[in-house]
């Protein structure tokens, strides 16, 4: 039996990653870190707490979804108190990178800036068809809901980068719209964001070639689908050994040729 | 049978016209204008000419693919010696749009930037749509090959411009591209441009609200499209009065209400 | 103060229903009739029901997402008790469309297969296009959840029928699938119905020709836009005189030429 | 400096093939096999001819575009004077597959239902993601030109034999279409094939599953990607020994785990 401990529990993510784990036979919730109360009821048995000591030490792995001054203050007290780690956080910067990688020696750790499965798996492909497609030019197109705050998604920068480190590019490459006298390079990715409605989450990944094109699509239906690819994380990581893991290790493709 | 005079046969569109129009059973090619020679051949019977005054005298219907300068010239002789025009050509500024205004008060005259049917269709239901869905988010799209010099599309700037028109907004609303801290703002309209491989020209104009979105989709498949909508179109133009007209007339809807 | 009854409140879109119209100042739930008990709380003030005589007599307007029995029995007693009926319930026959138009001379009377807004301006611009775009080849595409019991959707099978209409065509021209030797023929509507996943509904209405095409796709990304358009509906038909309308009276295009 | 004999050469893709080749300075035309007259001209040092032995006789390898018939007897002749082949007709049934087998011991012959490259990568990626995704719903859409006389295209069948094979099913799982009563099983594959306009060719594989989908979509926007396609499959199986190979070895996956 899993036993977790959520670290933000007070965004869309957190509440539905409750439900999951709630419904979940091979898991329990164990605590849940607040800094203020929670708006809703969970069962009795969870220690609800702001206190990182007791946090950390009712949680056999804790999953973060919080921001990047709370992942900060976790990384450093876990890495005092080591704790399998799932971190969700996006908007994270080379300060918090360089403490994850240095927890990383210490506990399995698993960082994703989008826990869906679906996105793993595009991610992988865009890595395979970037390498074998080299001739073809990469557009990569999102949407998201209008009160999004800001763009690219950090999706379609994870689906980007990945791009571009196989193609021996670096971030100077993307180009986030396009007005006036633009002829596309070869060396450049487009990285296009729109933002309407209430739309949960797509992103597209095309490769264009003379005579043919390819477009892979990622739709997110319901915002569950990460709490699930979270919880699903949590499962997979309890099992692994110190180090850092994307959520393309889930899928352990091995790739050669 | 309808005499078209071409001016301007070197470009793709302009190759792909006169073979649109010596298929053409109602249509015949009296004239073609152009500086240079021409590099392939079109039956003896039609005169090749670079001297503006023989091309007008000779021709019914004259069909423009030409570029801003010639056009301009164009506009110019015709004004003395009025004949019906079809304009396709883009890249035009206020200086071409005034001289096409005074010109279509001696002439019947038609301009679009996009030549074909489902186009002029798309900015109709564009116009239908931004009235009726007042409240969805609309984001423009648009992808063209690579080599297209410039961003966005003549097309997708014609759709925006229709749908900023009917919401009462200008084209400071639009919306190039996206980076960093930006939230949608309502009076705000995208128009993103993908470019890559050899794609012919699709645009999507998508209307986003919460719960549900619409996105339509114009993909034109060859470009001999645009050369069969300019002969539509100087069919159509050859039974009207002096004025001016777009694509989107020769389809008629009258909506209220 | 619209006050309203609902008639079948355990469907998934029932419930949405409910909560739409207590969130909304300009409605009043003031009954609902059920013939088993109720699985969540609505407050105490709203009359909870099997007795036809008692909801109809509170209730000014009825929307009703039933089954087709129940709806059949809904209509028999309105038409003894006429009260404006807001009628979503899908999968009926002839004898309930004979039932509809009857009761439709006593009351105002709105029927949909599909209560969004989205849908009614895509079904009303698969009529116009139909129409105006002659030569296009139709084909309809859709996909729902992999629970859905019935292929095709109401709604498609809507949108192939006012494709039919226009083109004076009648069901025997709509293909379900295809397999073997199956050229295609001029006067043949494509309905193909794809199944998977939690998709909640998603609606394309393709016109091709030489040369180009158009796809009109309609996305629900939530369920909650059907209980909204009810509503909506049911705001609308509050207004309106005795007769038989449907939700694209609502956005009253009047289109001619 | 490869020495091609193209065999079916009066097909649209026959046709853009020779035009490759033409154009390709690693590559020469040698022999064209023909059992009527040439419609449009080719170098005059090009052997054209219907004799088998001839043919066989100067090609250095054989790239073959033909008609069931036509493809049996090359096989034939080949086995008793063997080089590498190339096959890309379609409508082969098992008779065939048995011949291409045997002959495949004594030459390197690639067989093909479309030589794109994006098809044979898509076919890749369908293979990895029906491991992968097990828990996923497969449905697969094309559309193509409304001349076309079959369905669901060659392409679309192979892709869901791909997905069949991986999930241990057979052809019976395939789902031309729904109409009816007909909920989804786990075990089924949709195969829908819309037809229309003059679409050259549009793959789309989607798996679906509880809160996200990814649809992959593949656009020829050219025959002459098949033609292409062809000619670097003939350069890459010039170099391999004798066996049977695809357009999916040509890209070397090698995918474990």
């Amino acid at each position: 039996m899993l036993e977790i401990g959520i670290f933000g529990a007070t965004g869309k993510v957190g509440k539905l990653l409750i439900k999951e784990i709630l419904q979940c036979k091979k898991s329990s919730l164990t605590s849940v870190f607040v800094r203020n109360e929670l708006q809703y009821n969970i069962p009795s048995s969870v220690l609800i707490t702001k206190d990182m000591k007791s946090f950390l030490d009712v949680s056999g792995i804790i999953i973060d979804f919080s921001n990047k001054e709370a992942t900060e203050n976790l990384l450093q007290c876990a890495f005092r108190n080591p704790k399998p780690l799932v971190i969700g956080t996006t908007g994270l910067d080379k300060t918090h990178f360089d403490l994850i990688k240095k927890c990383s020696k210490k506990m399995p750790l698993l960082y994703s800036a989008n826990m869906s499965e679906g996105i793993a798996v595009l991610d992988k492909i865009t890595e395979i068809l970037s390498a074998k497609l080299r001739e073809y030019d990469i557009e990569i197109t999102e949407i998201h809901h209008k009160h999004k705050k800001d763009a690219p998604s950090g999706t379609a920068l994870a689906l980007a980068t990945t791009a571009a480190r196989v193609r021996k590019l670096n971030e100077e490459s993307f180009r986030f719209g396009r007005n006036g006298e633009c002829e596309r390079i070869k060396d450049e990715i487009g990285v296009l964001s729109l933002r309407g409605g209430d739309v949960v989450g797509r992103h597209t990944v095309g490769f264009y070639n003379d005579g043919e094109y390819l477009e892979l699509t990622h739709n997110a239906t319901s915002r569950a689908t990460f709490a699930k690819g979270a919880l699903h994380a949590a499962q997979w990581l309890s099992k692994q050994q110190n180090g850092l893991y994307t959520m393309q290790d889930i899928f352990d493709f091995k790739i050669t040729g």
